[in-house]
């Protein structure tokens, strides 16, 4: 099936690696929001499974991944445990937790991507579908958290284009029927280091022209 | 069927105006708040097809429109690439953006009750869903956002309010088996000039009565 | 069958009852984030129906309750007229509101397990889900009123903690196969008293350890 990339125990370990970087980002940003211990395994959760969770409901694979795989549960739990003990060790690991959470984003891109196309969308839409399950669950993270989702930060590095890049080589390779093993393992890669760059080197997305004017106020702002 | 009210092309020409118009003010706002190109077409993209989505989800039309119609998915990015460029001139013309904006509402809760009827929900349902297929974009745009939804602000000109009367009318046509061409549009044109009007004389709707106690806090507030 | 604990009438005079609560305090809110009549309205309605809704998305039972119990919708709006007409009655009945509130956050979390495992879910997935019936709402409207969810914030009292008890009592009665009217109001009164003696006594969740590091801003905060 073209959903089983990889044998079925290397999907979940990954999957689950995914999971968890995700979650330790939420519980970090619960954290620093002074959330107490349960506000952090709401954001941890969230932030893990939200995307996979908004893809599931719009293919109508339902009731979601989320909900009946107990692992996918957990692992934030785990995620909010360390946190919890171990906040100021989480915190100084910062780039560590930054290069797994790039994995994540690799990964969760071409899965996403691949499991709607399963599913019966057309290319571009599990396109997209793959983007919102990679960056769904941060958007919904930021979003609780009462904060600009620092998806939309034009001072923010790169993050949606490394994701886009990685489901679009998936879409390609569905395409030109030459999905398998090796080509998904390069798409999460291609993401990944792309992530990693964006990091490394600042890259950020342009803004409108000519902003100026968007610091008055319109007529009817 | 019921749901092809107008000959398909019209109805789907009329769709991809009201998506152009609702993802305009959507790019607008990702300006205003200072994101980036992705941001913007995030934005954009939402509040164009987020108010369908909803709608969609709730009636179990999964996948949604929005993601089977690459022509729904490609003005919003038209839209984006154009405030882009051309952010100031599309500012300038906010009064026109305005006029499309309501255009959209008028025809979006119109085409939001009938298909949410089509779905076999009741009257009273389908009424809120086309309500919300023509408002809930803007609101999850303005939640993305990290601002007070409009929507629900006592100094913003109604808005809801043409929208509720647009989709009742449907509902009365259907109860009276009226529902036509004819009918339908002027269920359209009504919302539309309603909206219009609204904005023209600064309708708004009233805040609680003896609000004072409001300024202060509650005892558990 | 499973979901009817009560008789249906029964039933369905308590989720009323839990509905019209929880619109009180959506309205309550609207009022105090200064909104007009529509905009408490929607407060309203969200803050009620919004758990439920999430609830029967994730598990596939389009259309959700919410659209096809016309009293579900009612409801609401009653509360929204009266919290319009009689805000600073309303408000300095503040107290008796939460009691109410209480009640039915220990309705919903019964209910709403229930209702997740009748539909094929899993035992911890349906606590999951009977805890977001319950909180679910109160999220909703706090992410509208563009403020940091209260269920999340460590200066509030004990909330998802009381509807979780309520929620797992009602798995372990599945479990050994002792769940029937008299158990299921055991698990309602038992969330309802935690969430009264959490006020009471304003029990409150640890924050994690060592957060004084969260004050200075992370390398990549």
């Amino acid at each position: 099936m073209l959903h089983d990339l990889f044998t079925p125990s290397v999907q979940h370990a990954l999957d689950l690696v995914g999971i968890f970087v995700f979650a330790i980002s939420g519980a970090l940003l619960a954290v620093r929001r002074n959330f107490d211990v349960f506000g952090m395994a709401v954001l941890a959760e969230i932030t893990a499974l939200g995307g996979g969770l908004l893809r599931d409901l719009v293919i109508g694979a339902v009731p979601p991944a989320a909900f009946t795989d107990l692992g996918y549960f957990s692992m934030p739990l785990v995620a909010t445990a360390l946190v919890f003990f171990l906040h100021p060790q989480v915190e100084r690991i910062q780039n560590a937790v930054n290069v797994f959470d790039a994995a994540g984003l690799g990964l969760f891109c071409v899965t996403g991507t691949t499991k709607a196309y399963a599913y019966g969308l057309g290319l571009t839409s599990s396109v997209v579908l793959g983007l919102a399950t990679a960056v769904g669950g941060g958007v919904l993270r930021d979003v609780l958290a009462n904060e600009v989702p620092s998806l939309l930060r034009w001072d923010r590095d790169l993050y949606a284009v490394p994701a886009l890049v990685g489901a679009s080589i998936v879409a390609l390779c569905i395409r030109f029927d030459a999905l398998n093993a090796l080509t998904s393992t390069l798409a999460v890669v291609t993401a990944f280091v792309l992530r990693l760059l964006a990091m490394r080197f600042h890259w950020r997305a342009p803004r409108a022209w000519n902003r100026r004017s968007a610091a008055e106020e319109g007529p009817e702002a």
